[in-house]
């Protein structure tokens, strides 16, 4: 008899964004008049950077001939989009990543999401809590927490991150072997100093244990004293695992590419604990369950470094967080206390009621799609996330009913 | 202390594809003037069918403009392209199945290798012998599988397919939970009858066991008698998911295309013995860990459906399997044994010693490569795969350096 992996049942059975979908849905058949305003889930809405189309229908061209024909590419990726990677993102800052530390994937939800293949099934794992639910969900899939009981998964740490320790978990008191970090953080939209991550580093160091840090907000980093990359902190590369993505970066949420730096001096421990390089393990992974990115999306992803590439790219990031700050201004003046949308693109608001209420709330009188924060967790329950993905009229707009509602 | 899955240490050192790749860089370094002929890895050489390049470059256009522009699309892939292959490949084949029951990803290599997730630890898994690594590989990666011993991972329950049996493998004499499939079969290019799959399906339903039916290679079937899908098979539709490609079928190695086809109907069992829809699983593992293929990439696939592009895809399939009877012909005439390049790209030849020395002796007199057959488990010892994916011009130069080398 074929059996099931039970740790599946324990998942709660929605997916918070199929959730909205819903409601949203239901809302908009019932008011057929009313123009919904999205601002709930995060995806882009500026067209791919014109250095990127450009690259792409060059490389479809090639596709077409046999002479340029492409066919498997290396599962880690192309050099030509690893060196680009290497030399912007790291090198040219100072930061000392090679291409072979680079892995191009087809997305950070499917990396981050997979990542935890590598490790024993009884590691003790730490999730910031409000979370982005992948790293959460992934680990019920692989057995690591038990039951779903008031809010939470038994077995998983939360790392709290609230108003009160102003969005920054304290490090946990019970010893922990897997680290999820995310800043600027989804969904919250706070960031993190070089000083603090520091901390974290130093923790982990300490304790033989493993950070993932999740920097797919790092392009919205507008403090130059902020760092970027998990790797601009000392140590950081024996302990860490960075993630990063186009998505937001040059609007690939649907063209898909993202990346891992795993440097080659991280490791990690068997049960006699000796050392297993980490970067050898990711890439058995890759080899085994992935193909590669299509050609043209990696030709797409390096085009996002060329100098027109990184000034269209620099636009759409400050037309987003133009946007930001309109609704942070807006909802501050209206009195809602709120962190994000200075280095991020979201804005995280308390609205000292039930997350799901407010969100009705603002469906229903302003026809503003937000996302409950109790949706990405226990301690996002009393906030909702706002998210500056729209056009500026959009947001304008959006600005204006929330004045109306407030205000009358 | 993070602690590995020491699963992964379990699994032999190195993917077959790159001890191979190693042996011919060292080969062509030391003979730099030998123009070397490749039929070993499976990779198409055809340009991508003018019909996608279309497609393509007007997705391309989509997406450079703001009121066109495609941010994520559903994980589960477009209904522009669920519909498409479920009314060609399936409702015009009088094959029962609906576009919801269809996922499209980036790959079938990922598919297959994701898919063991979904099931319980201790189940009793099968495989073909030989058999393509990635269905091995994630098994001993989830610790389903003992030590690697005798050229055999413990636990595994190998289905033997050699000369003796006619490539078939005879159903297994214990109990299996999951078993992979694989027709037209890579590595040895060997077909299966209706009445021949029926049988295995009927053990599936008996047991209640589930077949993971890999047909990648379906659009080489020429034999109009031959199922194209497993799904042709009364009573399938409860124990079998089939997963397709466009790799081989239309050039995409490099674009990144494939599906799963998961019937509604299908169930596995919880510990108790209560049925679990497998369908909804999968969805909720791919909505947590995947998001969805590049848009682009699936109008392109969208576009084989066409009526150019099924005329484009007709011609290039028509294209290596002319390769295949050729080099079938060749090597029948020079007295080997083969089975293959009928409907499939491969021909699987007995060479009657070690497979790498055969594999050695092409390379170093016939500077031919191709994949030795013990690289696909036990029972591929003694053969070697040659695959028909090359240009006719070099697939030509290549039979007649084998008829030298055997003739002289």
């Amino acid at each position: 008899m074929i059996k099931v992996n039970e740790n599946f049942l324990r998942l709660k059975s929605s997916y918070l964004f199929s959730e909205i979908a819903k409601r949203v849905q239901e809302f908009q058949t019932q008011n057929p008049k009313v123009e919904i305003i999205r601002l709930g889930i995060g995806d882009v809405t500026l067209p791919l950077p014109k250095a990127c189309i450009q690259a792409m229908h060059k490389a479809i061209d090639e596709l077409g001939q046999a002479s340029t024909f492409k066919g498997y590419g290396p599962e880690q990726g192309y050099s030509f989009l690893r060196e680009a990677i290497a030399k912007h993102d790291y090198q040219q800052k100072n930061i000392d990543i090679s291409p072979e530390e680079i892995f191009v994937s087809d997305g950070s939800k499917c990396d981050t999401g997979n990542f935890q293949e590598l490790f024993s099934q009884d590691i003790k794992v730490a999730v910031p809590d409000p979370v982005y639910p992948v790293y959460v969900d992934s680990n019920v899939m692989a057995g690591r927490t038990g039951e779903f009981k008031d809010g939470e998964y038994q077995g998983l740490v939360y790392l709290r991150s609230t108003k009160h320790n102003n969005y920054l978990p304290d490090l946990p008191s019970q010893k922990i072997d897997l680290i999820y970090l995310c800043f600027p953080n989804n969904p919250t939209g706070a960031s993190i100093t070089k000083e603090q991550l520091q901390v974290w580093v130093d923790y982990a160091l300490e304790h033989k244990a493993l950070i993932l840090f999740d920097a797919a907000y790092e392009a919205f980093i507008q403090d130059s004293t902020l760092p970027h990359s998990i790797f601009e902190i000392p140590g950081a590369k024996q302990v860490a695992v960075e993630f990063r993505s186009f998505s937001k970066t040059a609007g690939f949420t649907g063209t898909r590419c993202a990346f891992t730096v795993i440097p080659k001096e991280c490791f990690i421990y068997n049960s006699q604990g000796e050392k297993i390089n980490l970067h050898k393990l990711w890439l058995r992974r890759q080899t085994t369950k992935f193909n590669g990115v299509s050609y043209v999306v990696q030709r797409a992803a390096q085009a996002v470094y060329s100098e027109e590439g990184q000034q269209q790219v620099k636009n759409n990031i400050a037309y987003y967080l133009n946007n930001a700050q309109l609704i942070r201004k807006t909802i501050q003046e209206l009195g809602f206390h709120c962190v994000g949308g200075e280095n991020s693109p979201y804005i995280w608001i308390e609205c000292k009621q039930d997350s799901w209420d407010f969100f009705n709330f603002l469906l229903h009188k302003a026809g503003i799609v937000s996302t409950p924060g109790s949706g990405f967790g226990k301690s996002g329950e009393g906030y909702i996330r706002l998210s500056a993905f729209n056009s500026l009229e959009n947001v304008t707009l959006a600005m204006q009913r929330l004045k109306e509602v407030f205000n009358s």
